[in-house]
């Protein structure tokens, strides 16, 4: 079950609401990762209490440890963590390329994110890493990094296991792959994926599930064929809302045309999720081209290495180790009223990461999300008022 | 400011309250360990729900990292770490030992505890580690874990420090010697001890401050002459509680003992604190012997590693990476009704261990922390019941 309304559009950029059998969600939302099932040193109790709306958790990390069995039994995944909200599942596709092409490549969803990869000529050095994984047309073969144990993955078992694990939305297993791959790989891949798309929108109908959704993914690299075709390919299957896949080219300005060649085509009345995206300038480009969903892992790692986000501040963060911060009485964001900065200052969060004590992560997640779920919740206001430009630019002319 | 009053005895078990300028303490009270002014994963707005009456933070940690001064000028150490209720420090007295002899004998405050260091002999190997710390008739020189610079502690400075800190009860500086240090050397630090307790008491006394109250620290190892000496002499100063500080001999009859030694010795009306204790069965022994607070970092250091109170089980404790608990999907103790045992199953913990998700430290604290604190108050109702012996007697015969 999914429903999802629009009620204010402007130009592009789009406000809405989904709505789930464990709650609304209000659009455009970040959705914060929970790989396996948890988020940080955060609990759901607190994760409440910043307002955060939905949560992804990841299919490929779960079956691995500790098995989608265990989690039906437990209840399902909402029950298994203790998370009554809306929650959405990766299928693993993200994985296979994280694990195999792109740890050849070394590279991201985007080429230029892992330059420390490149040999000292500015190259990629494929033999660094060995890929865990392969690809054949039927689906995937791939070693377990925790225990070296042999795994397949089809697009039938992905929904099937997804549906054991019972998130509001779940994902069918793609192939996302590199910046690197030339486009007789990407549409080789891209074919792969649409046809796989089909036997997971199959096996989802097969089953007698009503309460969850299944989106379609859109792929094609950074080729405007390819993501045109895919788009108005996956908009005529049927699917219960769309995400755009990675690879998203070399360049923040390939992502935004990868997005700019891709929403036009997909239905106006279904939400659009963007996988893996989440810098604040992000935020802004991808709603303002028409994106409903994103998540991101950004605002807990940021947290877990102590860096906090901060509006005004150099590229929206502060590295809390600085000894600027060493003396620094004031909280983490002037006039933020998270449970972070009404209780705690800079100077104490900086003890706490250098005296590596646990509550360092915790206090920092707290103030990431919120930072995230308050600019969400001001885009939100923003595009029904149709101050969203005025928004962006106040906002990336702050920094 | 520091008021006590006891409203029931056992023989020789008491139940009062304890009065300080941030709060009430219902005693016998288990005082939780937050050494560097944090509770590993868990915010101080979880301590409050919890109902963890009072923290014990360490000067010589603090004075370490960040600083008194840092501390002093955040408006003290309950601003800094957001804690609003009752607050202790230790001097670091301790750190003088387990950085000092400790380290050349390879011991713990019973020296069977740290059998690992022993030779194939069974001797202790002093050569093993090299201290940190020389002790002088004056004070402590002592080296940065943290830095190599060299610091120094006199028992005016201590008190100096903790003032600034502001504590609502504070320790002297104190020398805990070795289980292994003989009669005489016992004695002379004893000698060195008392002195420094003038000192301090002297120091404490010269500042204009009402609101934080000083406790003298028994020593003696484990000599009954020494012991009884040392709290008669300590009685005699006007403290306004009594520590009493380890070595606390070679097994825990030893520290049984010291306690019979000391208690009957200590004025009645004052609090009675027992440094760095807290086993289930040892609280029971202690209370048992006229003890009113203790403090220990197992709760908090168990559930770093996955170890667990569960009432019933062998140690009174579970380890939680077990295969037994992998599809075990009741809570960490059934029937308990702390926030993780009410929300999430043996089986999801032992994932988020598994998983070396931070999110699993913050949940085994809490449970810890609970049971921790629903044992001292079923304590605290059976001495004014006069069921003590029959509760101590229920537990210790269900482990």
């Amino acid at each position: 079950m999914l429903s999802f309304e629009l009620f204010a559009k402007e130009d592009d950029a789009r406000a809405g609401k989904l709505i789930t059998l464990h709650g609304l969600i209000e659009t455009p939302s970040f959705v914060i990762v929970g790989t396996q099932a948890a988020v940080k040193a955060v609990s759901v109790k607190d994760l409440r209490k910043i307002g955060i709306q939905m949560i992804i958790a990841n299919a490929y990390h779960l079956h691995l440890q500790p098995g989608e069995n265990l989690i039906e039994k437990a209840g399902g995944l909402h029950r298994f963590m203790g998370w009554e909200g809306p929650l959405m599942t990766d299928s693993g596709g993200f994985q296979i390329f994280s694990l195999g092409a792109a740890r050849e490549h070394g590279v991201g969803k985007i080429a230029s994110i892992f330059p420390e990869q490149r040999d000292r000529g500015g190259h990629f050095n494929s033999k660094k890493r060995k890929p865990l994984v392969r690809v054949d047309e039927d689906g995937v073969d791939f070693i377990s990094y925790l225990d070296g144990s042999l795994h397949r993955f089809t697009p039938r078992r992905v929904v099937e296991l997804q549906l054991k694990l019972g998130a509001d939305i779940i994902l069918p297993l793609d192939e996302c792959t590199s910046p690197l791959h030339d486009y007789q790989y990407t549409k080789a891949a891209l074919k792969r994926t649409q046809r796989w798309a089909l036997q997971a929108l199959e096996e989802f109908h097969r089953r007698p599930n009503k309460s969850q959704a299944l989106m379609g993914i859109v792929q094609g690299g950074a080729y405007q064929d390819l993501r045109e075709q895919c788009a108005q390919f996956i908009s005529d299957q049927g699917f219960d809302g769309y995400a755009i896949g990675g690879s998203l080219g070399r360049s923040k300005m390939d992502m935004y045309h990868v997005l700019e060649w891709t929403n036009p085509i997909l239905p106006q009345d279904k939400p659009r999720h963007l996988l893996g995206i989440g810098e604040i300038e992000d935020i802004f480009e991808v709603v303002q081209r028409g994106i409903d969903l994103i998540d991101c892992v950004l605002p807990t790692r940021m947290a877990n290495t102590g860096t906090l986000f901060v509006k005004g501040a150099k590229h929206f963060r502060i590295h809390i180790y600085n000894m600027q911060f060493k003396d620094d009485l004031r909280p983490v964001e002037q006039g933020c009223i998270c449970y972070t900065c009404r209780h705690y200052s800079r100077a104490y969060l900086r003890h706490l990461f250098m005296a590596k004590e646990p509550l360092a992560t915790h206090l920092a997640t707290i103030h990431n999300l919120y930072f995230i779920e308050s600019l969400m919740k001001q885009i939100r206001v923003a595009i029904k008022e149709k101050g969203f430009k005025q928004l962006k630019e106040e906002w990336l002319s702050s920094s």
